[in-house]
């Protein structure tokens, strides 16, 4: 590890605008987050320059808030188009991220044009990836709309479409310019996605700070009545704590796997429903009770540590017990989530990684064998 | 410029392997030059350690090479597999780079396996862009079989997919871990190809080596009866040429550029003619021949230099008349021209950027007149 994380300062009814800075060398970039701050015309000062911005949204946000984006950035355009995709998980394939590169050809996109992602994690992802691969690369900026982009998906360069064999297999690390997180947003966000955005707000304690936790578990009820100054400081942490490891590992090779806290079985339980059946969040909020207990059997962490998250999860409104898989015959629900895993982008030579929480300490990542993993799922899921 | 490029030395009838460095940080890679050096185990030492190697060539290279390359490589990684595409830029499209995507699904690769892009520029630039994107990036080595690939598409980190509306409109900045050039395989090379490869090499001498290209005018005999002493220090000279460039410039903000030149008339020539139609190089060739004229009309070359490079181009065999593109109606031959060059990667906001030739000095980028350019196509169309 290269620096310390800097420790947690909550300032309670606090609700100016924060900036969070991403340290990528030439691919630096700031995260902008704030009640109203569309309206801010500071907000959008000093991005890139260029002849056209192509605004890419979704069939549910671009209603509600494609035309003040455009109001806000059409006096830094000469030209603002929109490409609107389907919303959903489902519609994230190649398919679909045609109508992002039919949209860019249409209007004669060049290698300067800007692309804003407006929408949830689906959109960052699709116009991160078409931004990374169109003409080899045009600047993109996020301007995520659900809690779950926010904390998570908009920060970190992550980008790309899912293939009928697993999640994300297509894509590319591709840095946008800036993230604006705007969160007035959330006074639309359905409540199941606000839930599942919560999750990886929570997961952030396990993986690397405790203090931020307790300072969670004190709040709930400000998370869930979307309080604007509780919400204000529990952005601004997740990004920071996702900033502080991005830094030190943009290219997924080592300390960011931690970022994945109950991702793994997270990810089984969502594509063993079928992609869009159970919300990204909800499967890494069932997936990190799964990770907890891995933890309890593997003596890294009290069973009343593992106990007290499982209750904040439930708390939100998460779901904190996993699914049972459709399955065909009479292959073992273990067998099934294992499967599932072992095709996992982080699985390696057929070999799961998981990662595990350290009480007191940053999340690490080990392997474990199949019949102690089999045994915690059996015990995570619904009877 | 930050660094000047090394004079040309020529080693006559020297034909030792040679090794050409590019210098890109983390991203450093070495470019081996042999005839025969397939089978010198030296030449896969130090590769990325893999569970998998996954071959990608197409079906005209596959039969005359896959097997050997196979028996190469196959100490070094537990499982070898391969796919095998349709040959032709006509294919070098989404659909077929599916092919590669679902070998690697198929074969369960994981985020260390390692591609080899065995094949010309088609299989390498779609292996290189798969191997960009699958699971946001897995190594990659390209053993390139034709001499287009060895001196300019196999170095220095392009790579996509072509979209109905243009060529490498889809693509990544992505950097092999090795490029393995055996001259060896220019034995089964078919004449209209090699030339093709010749126009790359050509090419170096007007950009920047002046020195160079009078060493090829005087050994032009050697290029054509393909002697594998005058082709190692030709390939050897084109590589660091390339390296140079790419080292100061890798995802083409400035510098680079200069690669392009003769390439915004010949990608005219390849898109008006439907790819495939014309090979890459000599739509280049006949694209040299029209960027050394603007030149001349531009004041920057004298009439003589441009006239021996024609001659030059023509003596190795390849074509320096552009082709009367197909059109529909009235439209001037070199509207349509202008037309597709408008379009092109390299235009901005509709401005077409032409690499002009400059007498004894490193190549330069400027636009120029639609009058002048039409004047400049006219004059080197068949009539």
């Amino acid at each position: 590890m290269t620096s310390a994380l800097t420790p947690f300062q909550s300032n309670h009814f606090d609700t100016t605008p924060q900036s969070v800075h991403i340290e990528l060398g030439a691919r630096s970039y700031d995260i902008r987050i704030g009640h109203g701050i569309w309206a801010d015309p500071q907000t959008w000062q000093g991005l890139p320059k260029a002849a056209m911005a192509l605004i890419v949204t979704n069939d549910t946000v671009g209603p509600l808030y494609e035309a003040q984006l455009r109001d806000a950035i059409q006096s830094h355009y000469p030209r603002v188009e929109t490409v609107v995709l389907p919303d959903g998980e489902a519609h994230k394939d190649w398919q679909h991220l045609q109508l992002i590169f039919d949209a860019l050809l249409t209007h004669h996109a060049d290698r300067k044009t800007v692309l804003f992602a407006l929408g949830g994690g689906v959109v960052g992802d699709m116009a991160g990836f078409a931004a990374a691969t169109y003409m080899r690369g045009v600047p993109f900026v996020q301007v995520p709309t659900t809690l779950l982009a926010q904390v998570d998906s908009s920060v970190g360069g992550k980008t790309g479409v899912n293939h009928p064999a697993g999640k994300n297999m297509i894509g590319a690390f591709y840095q946008p310019s800036r993230v604006i997180c705007d969160l007035s947003v959330f006074e639309t966000l359905p409540d199941r996605e606000y839930a599942a955005g919560l999750a990886e707000v929570l997961k952030y304690g396990p993986i690397a700070d405790v203090a931020f936790l307790d300072w969670l578990e004190a709040n709930v009820l400000g998370l869930q009545q979307r309080d604007p100054g509780v919400l204000v400081q529990a952005v601004r942490r997740s990004c920071e704590i996702k900033a502080w490891v991005v830094a030190q590992d943009e290219r997924e090779g080592g300390l960011r796997a931690i970022l994945n806290f109950g991702h793994t079985f997270g990810h089984a339980i969502e594509a063993g429903m079928g992609y869009g059946e159970w919300l990204h969040g909800e499967g890494v909020a069932a997936g990190m009770v799964m990770a907890s207990e891995l933890s309890v059997r593997l003596g890294l962490l009290p069973a009343e540590q593992a106990a007290r998250f499982k209750s904040l999860l439930q708390s939100v409104g998460l779901p904190v017990i996993g699914p049972r898989l459709p399955t065909s015959g009479d292959t073992q629900q273990a067998q099934v989530y294992l499967d599932l895993m072992r095709v996992d982008k982080k699985a390696e030579a057929g070999e799961i990684r998981f990662v595990v929480w350290r009480d007191q300490q940053v999340a690490g990542v080990q392997t474990a064998s199949d019949e102690l993993v089999a045994d915690v799922i059996h015990a995570c899921l619904s009877h």
